[in-house]
């Protein structure tokens, strides 16, 4: 099994509701440094993943999309908790999107799975692991 | 499959019997920052994988109760290797029974694994996985 | 010159006025991770630069009195960009007003000078530093 | 499942064939910064889960042997692009003859697994997981 | 003393000339990850050190120009030890360039140093600081 | 001005006397992650710092005459707190010396500042800087 991860970053505020959270609740903000890996069985014909230039630039528009917002007021989370471990979902979601839609070339296709880690901070962060 | 991780430390020292251990067969000591990774196949109600703080607690007391310590002259571990890898699977193990005994929330039932990775340096780290 | 360091972090929302902010105009957030440096000429009788407990419960206190806020909603910054070497400023001031009223130990009247950095991401970060 | 990971590195110049690749087509270079992770079910006698020292020893050798060389002139590269998955590869499967040569000591012979990962830049990554 | 420093990378082969190189006389290639700070005493009246976009943007247009190339082959370093420190002056007097040029906006103006640090891998790096 | 700077590390057991280390006065250990940097003005003939493979096992070597060992045993040590920060010095003497005395090349005489920093977690560390 071989993979390929790249890196990119976004920052949003945002609050959470539930008792759960603390002083989370209140309105605060976030660095998210996302880890984006593709897996494949087998490597393609030019002996990689897939085209991390390709793979790069749209992890970082969607990173784009999100950053320098405060996610409460994004109709797409509206009256949700958008969790590090719930955001890792979003972007692995629209990253296998990107994929299946054709957008990150043609050997994409045989991209068996993706992880999104997001670090929230230099001693915690969340995985969402999905299969394509 | 989600994840979350929290990361803590404790310093100890301790000797290995066995002479694949070579120059660490002498008394010296080891600074380990830990990597606490919880998985469950889907988010609680709250969209979250476990209470991060009560996680970040409970390792806190568990590396405290290593820390600062010979392990050498801890009864736990009387005529036991004190590696890397089996320290890993230690605090893992910790960490099942706080969850198993209720300590870390009722949503934590879900918590179907644990993986703890030791680095005992930049260049050097164990990890041990374990079912829930 | 001896120094010591201690890590901590804390995680805000705010926004910002001008022009040169682009798109961190609009709210936003930002986990800062941030190491405190506090420097000496000598050691103390115990061979130390400053009780580090001390220090690391001053840093922690600083930065929970600044988490889980949104900075533009806090009297002490009504009207100011809250930028990333701006808030090392703020935490740097703090430190040196908690050493130059006796909080950080005897021995903490010894330190000349105080650096913060303050991590925004993985590539981007400020620092301040100052004597006492 | 335990495991234990060691860290190397080595510096090579190489080009790649294909328009994917883009400017990275041009004679450059990288340093590769390699994790090399062995896996086993239980712990051996010792409890470790291999000889950290000949593991080590066995992975620097590995990297001095592509270490400084432009891989385009490599007799074993003839015509190969040496990606960074494919590098991974190459590195994982000398580790694992090693293992089956017996050069990694009588208890490696219970590794059921190695995964190598091969840091390319601080944003790039890939890794390639074999079983023995 | 305040400071900002913002993160790029470049990857190049290049070979050494002398003894004193060793292995690395042959040509072969390196990662560079580059940390380029700004120096100033003062902040500016948007409290801030330097446009970091404008700052950002630049390290990568320099980082750009160096990138996927054999330095070997470049009219600018014909005959030069491209060693990681010499790289780290060249970067610097780069940047030094285009702040005094005013590339980088009228508030760079009152930069009073830069400091370059250039890592070739997790346990090697050089830095070059200079004033303006 | 330039610098350069190499990374190893060692693992001691150690124990403190003084109320002010709490629980580190009983007997614990850590692992020191070393950065060694070495200053000078101008470049020499060959475009570098030093010759860092000299340094690198200079380093090596020093750090090795400390691991694996209870530093309250060593003789050199005996009655000393052997702080993070009194460490830092003792590395950086002990590198001054090897340059002084010659040992680490003809071109290692226009060396003129050491700095040691000890990382002993990855919320702590200490630096010490010395001239030559």
């Amino acid at each position: 099994m071989f993979s390929i991860t790249v890196r990119d970053h976004f920052m949003v505020a945002h609050s959470f509701t539930g008792e759960v959270f603390g002083p989370a609740q209140r309105l605060h903000g976030a660095t998210f440094v996302v880890d984006a890996t593709f897996r494949r069985t087998e490597l393609d014909g030019d002996n990689i993943v897939i085209d991390i230039g390709l793979a790069g630039a749209k992890l970082k528009s969607i990173c784009g999309a999100l950053s320098y917002r405060n996610l409460d007021d994004e109709p797409d989370f509206k009256g949700v908790n958008t969790s590090t471990e719930y955001l890792a979902k979003v972007i692995a979601d629209r990253l296998a999107q990107a994929i299946t839609g054709g957008d990150m070339g043609a050997s994409a296709a045989e991209i068996t799975g993706i992880s999104i880690t997001l670090r929230e901070s230099h001693i915690a962060w969340a995985t969402y692991e999905r299969t394509l």
